[in-house]
């Protein structure tokens, strides 16, 4: 069934949710007036649509596959791939003095979003593109910026990220490749990497390669890594291809879902490199791009939420089965139906209010070097990934439950949604990684930018009891809640705050939903059925899953090895 | 990795937990001493491991398909289904006047639940003929019940169901399959039905295939429906067989999962068929089947679970990532990999034993005829199906997790069980179904089963407070707030009751998870620390059900369509 974009949401949560009326008042993103919002939200939307919807089950038919060492993508790609870098949409976030657009990043991820309704497979492309165009303008010499950037932009070549191996995926630091100094300023790296997403393509005339690799002086685990820029072909200075750089692609993967995207075992057999950011200072340059690949993976499961609500909704819509309470309708207006519907819209508004919610304050940080709007945005980073990518899993999963027996045949679609969506939770950290970060590193500042982010939400309700007295006070009570929740957790020794941490982002991301939507309801009456829906019916979770945070580790090991296999 | 059949839980949940020792002391089922139990599950565990195990990705890659009509099954499948049907595990609890071994369905559970973990697409086939022998017991003329039921006990036949048509799924009643009195006792059945699980195979004799149709004068709705034995071959009186029937195979379905089982449309011309029950007495014999079927696929959803868990705890303990908190370890020794294992453990616990004691309640509503007993089994029947198939996702879902990216690669094997898995919450009634049937059907005695249950639940906690004050206060209260919203439910209308059938039939699963982990912990103190992880991390959820349950209908109809689409 053909995917709309949701413009109409998009409008709303910037202009009415999240704030970005601040971003736009900024000196650095005065072009991001509501004339320029709406034009590439709906040239976006138009090429999502028209031309990017129906590859999606191409791509999944007929995956991409390894012929003679050569990537050939699905049927359709190359098209929809030039479409993409043809609107500009690479370098929407992109500094201009490169080519890009330089709008705020808020815009960028809303375009990504309904790229990723429409192929998910396809827009994983740009999106790694896109990182690797944020660590190099952040790290990168002015020469590899000027010769790189434009061509990544324009779309004339694509840019990959190159850091698990067979022995170090969560753990990077393990990593064996090695990079050697060449004595003329470039380098050579030996190795193999594997779930290379993209790692070749038959449609752009270089693919970059950014690899971490470990120079012979460097530290064992992440402090001995470097970054390097290993093209396929080795570009000349002014920017046409020389000779083929050693590398190859040994084999695709064969999975789940994301068939259209190849997922490369590539290995590097002393291939020529460039040093990009400092020797041993690798993981620095890749921080830079995970971070803003986290919002882009948290967006995805927003993304592919949106589009199987959508089919699920039109398939409820016109699927008649027995009478209904209300008649002889469709089975839209069963309850149980309707519930679930309900549920996956509630869930879709409420992870991508929190993951543009991320994006605006990126921006803001960006635009006014305010500490407070970088804490904010390092704190709703792993809440935008883990939770916008469970919510991907789960309405992924409804839309197969209100398909019925359809559900569960390939053509409807409705499954395939749930297949490429899934990897989501795994990659860019997993989402047990992404609590962890939350419940550790986010919480270094003692929970300052945490209780600033509730102070706020409180005050909020606290605003909103005239309007909503008993949805404010639901939104009040959970927000101390979490608060006190918090405040426990930060007493609580490492560990223990590690066994209660995805709980914890649960709860975080319920509270913040629940806000978000409280908002909503406030500015457009229209949104209160959805709001009452959310806080009601969803919110209330976020105590038993402050309640699981509070148990701590030592109840998790008391299952041995040995109890588990009992 | 090799699937190890879980004797020992089967033994302590049997023994110690759900009461087995009732059906063993009647005298229905005087066979069933301890030694007859231990040999069945041993030798059925030995087939699981080391025959039907070993089959479970070959059909996946090579799924059956159709040539020139006939059906072609999966490598091997013709040798798992001679293992399966040599040691007469069809026939565990069938009537031994019919060559039946007529030992408690409980134990033909247990042994359903290992094969469904060996290998779900092939035990698909023998769950279909189970579900058609006990309708033929219970509804045909003893000489069809002479015919068939030998030969499909003994394997030489199997059996299907064929209920679904396109325009009939949930709502059996609008069939349009047509019955003709042919005037010699027998009837001529046309029409199409899709949805056919193992609607044909290269490996049985004979196909026999029990049809819902309508009969000229057959009132509009389910209750103007026939059930027709409709063969593939008709037999000859002394059970050879005559000439092929007016039925074929139309196609088979390309499904998400459970490859190696062909999911057919098939499609009567005319076809000759004997009436099983009375005319426009259909669905009286259907509902036979579906009960137990509804068991049946709920543990269908715990094997799964089961085999998925063990896969990912494996994996685990195998697979190293950088330091742990306790040192050098495997992945298992994070918290948060512990805490996924844990979560797998204790919910596979509680489906089975909720499968279990449903069962058990069976066997003695059996054996002694007590309505009581009829009550507590048709109370669990839906919570068995819904719950243990909610398990067996949510639980394969964990699985893929556990694994990390390698659970998106699909040779790791961890994505098929999600994949297989999936239908199992849809077909035999989706869950939201079995949800309505609980807090409708099964609450028209005025909620005294559900009460009765509330209250045995209630005194073993008391009971439990000396050894356990803490998790029994815990499981008490849990079952308190549960009579609570019993009660309340009670009190709402139909559609109210509906909108909150799902979280309600979850709030029931955990109470009841509870009190058997509870009971398991009484018996055994090394069960005491997954008892806890249950009560404490995972019971508090019950009552985030419970609110979501009171809400009621009326916000979700609020959720007009015209605000769904936004």
């Amino acid at each position: 069934m053909p995917y709309r974009a949701p413009l109409s949401d998009f409008r709303f949560l910037l202009g009415r949710v999240v704030g970005f009326g601040q971003v736009a008042a900024t000196d650095l993103f005065a072009e991001a007036q509501p004339e320029t919002v709406e034009a590439i939200l709906s040239e976006a939307g138009r090429l999502c649509e028209n031309t990017l919807a129906p590859l999606n089950r191409a791509g999944d038919k007929e995956p991409a596959r390894l012929e003679n060492g050569v990537v050939r993508t699905s049927p359709g790609y190359a098209d929809g791939y030039r479409a993409i870098t043809a609107g500009g949409w690479v370098g929407i976030a992109a500094a201009p003095e490169n080519g890009g657009m330089g709008l705020p990043l808020t815009l960028a991820t809303c375009v990504n979003d309904m790229m990723g309704s429409a192929c998910l497979a396809l827009q994983l492309n740009p999106l790694m593109t896109q990182g690797q165009i944020e660590a190099l303008e952040h790290h990168a010499s002015d020469a590899i910026k000027a010769l790189y950037i434009p061509k990544l932009i324009s779309g004339e070549w694509c840019g990959t990220m190159n850091l698990t191996e067979g022995g170090a995926g969560s753990d990077v630091g393990a990593l064996r490749t090695k990079a050697e100094r060449n004595g003329d300023g470039t380098y050579a790296v030996t190795g193999q990497k594997i779930f290379i997403t993209w790692g070749d393509n038959d449609f752009s005339g270089n693919v970059c390669h950014l690899v971490l690799a470990r120079l012979p002086d460097g530290a064992p685990g992440t402090r001995g890594i470097s970054l390097f820029m290993v093209p396929k072909f080795l570009p000349n200075d002014d920017g046409s291809l020389g000779p083929r750089n050693s590398l190859k692609v040994v084999s695709l993967e064969h999975k789940l879902g994301l068939h259209g995207s190849p997922t490369a075992v590539m290995s590097y057999e002393g291939a020529t490199g460039w040093l990009i950011g400092k020797e041993h200072g690798g993981m620095a340059a890749m921080f830079t791009m995970m971070n803003n690949a986290r919002l882009g993976v948290g967006m995805q499961g927003v993304a592919v939420a949106e589009a199987a609500f959508q089919q699920a909704l039109t398939y409820a819509s016109e699927r008649k089965q027995g009478k209904t309470p209300l008649g002889d309708g469709a089975i839209i207006d069963h309850a149980d139906v309707r519930r679930m519907l309900g549920q996956m819209k509630a869930e879709v508004f409420s992870a991508r209010a929190i993951g543009l919610a991320c994006a605006v304050a990126l921006d803001m940080a960006r635009a006014t070097g305010d500490a407070a709007w970088a804490a904010r945005a390092a704190l709703l980073t792993p809440i935008a990934k883990a939770y916008g990518t469970d919510v991907g899993n789960e309405v992924a999963y409804m839309g197969v439950q209100v398909h019925g027996g359809m559900g569960f045949i390939e053509e409807t679609g409705a499954a395939q949604f749930g297949r490429d969506v899934r990897v989501t939770a795994i990659y860019e950290g997993t989402n047990g990684i992404q609590a962890m970060d939350l419940v550790g590193r986010k919480m270094m500042d003692g929970g300052e930018a945490a209780f600033r982010l509730l102070g706020e939400i409180e005050a909020a309700a606290r605003a909103a009891r005239a309007h909503l007295p008993d949805l404010s006070t639901d939104v009040w009570n959970a927000a101390e809640g979490l608060r006190e929740g918090t405040e426990a957790l930060l007493t609580m020794a490492p560990n223990d705050r590690n066994a209660g941490a995805v709980p914890y982002l649960r709860a975080f991301a319920r509270v913040l939903g629940a806000h978000y939507h409280l908002t909503a309801a406030l500015a457009d009456p229209s949104r209160l059925p959805l709001a009452r829906f959310m806080i009601r019916r969803l919110l209330p979770e976020h105590t038993a899953m402050l309640a699981q945070m509070r148990e701590g580790a030592e109840g998790i090991y008391a299952l041995t090895p040995e109890a588990l296999v009992g």
